[in-house]
């Protein structure tokens, strides 16, 4: 059974209160105050997860993991609107980022993105992310650092303009920039033949000007969808949705790098 | 620039006609014919990808690295109905599957999801299948090996009703079963405490069994969603969505394992 | 063009604010108090739609019409959930609602779909409501009173446990109760032979025990489905979904009577 | 209870097959083929709906009145997209048209939507189409010729470019044309101050220019949504939607017209 870790992210449930805190043990310490007491977080290490931990009260707690999606739901912190779960899910997939890849993203945004690819890279991998605002990447530094992912992670504090240094060297590249048509050469540039490109679109007048843009570089297999996710309610004798859910987050674009030209019509 | 490996799967592209052919040069090895005449195979490999090749008759094609996304898509033979890609994306990230990672399923279907969890656990984790009828077992194990991740799937041909063989030792869980709420207790003995359930199930009846079920048992944080991906048309003079759309596939469940008991109300 | 009758419900609008007043004439008398003065209502009465009309200290305000859909979103009393525009729209077309029917629904509710039954079945058609709570009867005609659509609702206080009076006489009969399936017999008896009965159904299991009660009789056409309204943000140059929208009201089922027995499999 | 009249579309259903036939007594008449037998058309008016009626052979059909709902989606002709129910129920609504109206629209399409506007309008309403291209006429004429509603329609055979006939008379105005945003104009000058203007527009393309025309006339209360149809399998053992639904049919657009002037940022 897996044991807690000096640099673990955690969580602390009480069960009366069906409620959880999370805590970064690589950049919290000392004692951690809950509704009903005190927990001494450095006697939280070498615990198995799922071990029963009591406040300086006696009222009982439960030391669980932290999920990287919890990470992002509820402990980010944002200073932008983040890539969320259900989005990220389909990017990695479509994607088709793996352990060991080289991921190339631009902005950085609040990390959310950046942690989903830096934990599927693994330690083999790498994500180099591209920002230009420096509050943007000590933040999402600071974000990564809290759940372990930071060393994966390559910082270039840049606008791409000028590029990516990568030189059909990125397994996946992904755009989350206000014009990402401006750069579609420069993503190009950097991709490995045959791989794909992701690009993050809140407005459809922002798609209209990508697949614009896409017509002339040797992309193919362009995909523009979008991901709903809808939650329902949880008790068994009135099963139906939740009333209110997301509309809207962001359109998802697609693109395979061909290396070579296109031909007329496709 | 990464070179084709012989048990790569690949895609031999045909500009002219935006036309995809997917080989598993594992399984697959003489000449290829195309409708523009026959390549060698054999004569891709060490080829980088992105490549041009021509066929006898001089006709140009593209070597492209074919895709999970792709493979479970277009290349997987199926005897089940399939889980999804956008589902698939969304439930690894749930169960917050990582390399590494130990994740154990029942039932196999045709290896769809299969195949996602053993691309992301990477060469160091591994997935472990429970599966009752051999033709299953069979069919995903050799859909599985075309796609080079059959190493890291181990099949126990036999049904959970005896229970899993690991016993608080899975990162993960997954059950898709036609009547997962008779094998909860077994799922949970078999999770590590803290780490999460998930269950496909295509029916509301499915559902509200077992959320009855799931309440006798130290299960928290259920969630049942629905993941729906909207595609759209890509003439940027006419930006809309497709005109038709999957409306349903299944709904998911997750559910993190307590150790201990839950409190009444919880 | 038309002009302000004593019972109409009107809108007064601040062009500056882009806010709007709804105001029943027929119960509202006096000075209406505005946040820019005061306006004599009586003063409206004659005036044609679109008029001009000032506060006592020349502020300019302009007198429209309220839609039957503005009156539900933003002026019905409301004692219970309502139901929404999205679903009475498609609830009137499928039931075949026309001017001159004969609809009977149970219960009131807060007379949201009564008032759209009402205002398509025009001046010689009519609507008997039963409901067997005398506070929600109250409410529901002030709604409709104040809508001026009163005088095409019969309203009977009583449960519908013994039945409607009406036999083989509804055009449409619309259930809106928790256990419909304890009545679909009696609305069965009420419905002219070939008419379509509607059913508003919050849970799934709601759904799944009225199927089962639809089997018993000769009821055909079955169809359950839900109804999904999307906005949009209205900036053309950040044309995009908005943030958030309902993700469920309710389910509906319609159903078409058929006189006579059914064959085993229908 | 209701008889059949000579004029009525009527439906014959084969209860052991589950299979409708749909009949216009107005256009067809002497014998009508099923599988089973014929049916001697007259003999069917004056019965009352829901009887019993037997072809030459005795198997036995039942006469079923047929729905505007069922009209327009299985027996309208289509010479174009047609309008669905579930966007022409939300647009009548929204358009607040009652038994009484004057409604314009252009174009005709196949006259889906023109039967909803004639239908609830009843025989004191009128609707007022405008087409250019008499093949679309002849064709929804034909269309309400069967299904009774001809009379309250009246067509102008020209392009709108010259403008509406209507003065500030119609109580609804709408368009579904190509390029609506060049009539905004004339649409605005043949409503009533105060009514609704409704658009559709199937691309989101069209809906950004028709948002850019609407800011330079007093249009208020502008809303763009879309209508989802979502339906389920009616077996109430394994309740869940169908597989696959209508992803797009069109964006719908709403707007008031204000008689005056709006101020800057309205």
């Amino acid at each position: 059974m897996s044991a807690v870790k000096p640099e673990d992210t955690v969580i602390l449930y009480d069960p009366e209160k069906d409620k959880k805190y999370i805590v970064n043990l690589a950049v919290t310490s000392g004692k951690f105050n809950t509704e009903k007491g005190e927990i001494e977080l450095e006697s939280l290490v070498g615990l198995p997860y799922g071990s029963e931990v009591k406040t300086h009260l006696g009222h009982v707690y439960y030391l669980l993991p932290c999920t990287l999606y919890e990470f992002i739901m509820y402990k980010l912190r944002r200073l932008t609107q983040i890539i969320y779960p259900k989005d990220a899910a389909y990017i990695v997939l479509r994607l088709d980022v793996k352990p060991g890849d080289l991921v190339v993203e631009s902005g950085i945004g609040s990390g959310a993105l950046t942690a989903v690819f830096a934990q599927l890279v693994g330690p083999e991998g790498k994500v180099v992310s591209y920002e230009r605002r420096e509050e943007f990447v000590k933040n999402a530094l600071s974000n990564l650092r809290r759940f372990g992912l930071a060393d994966r992670v390559e910082v270039k504090l840049r606008d791409i303009e000028e590029g990516f240094d990568e030189r059909e060297e990125a397994d996946a590249l992904f755009l989350d920039v206000r014009e990402p048509w401006l750069y579609l050469d420069r993503a190009y540039a950097a991709l490995k033949p045959g791989r794909m490109l992701g690009v993050l679109l809140p407005t459809a007048n922002q798609v209209i000007e990508t697949l614009k843009g896409l017509k002339e570089l040797p992309f193919i297999d362009v995909e523009v969808c979008e991901i709903l996710l809808r939650r329902y309610k949880t008790v068994p004798e009135r099963f139906r949705p939740e009333d209110r859910m997301p509309a809207h987050t962001a359109y998802l674009l697609f693109a395979r790098k061909l290396k070579g030209e296109k031909s007329g019509s496709v």
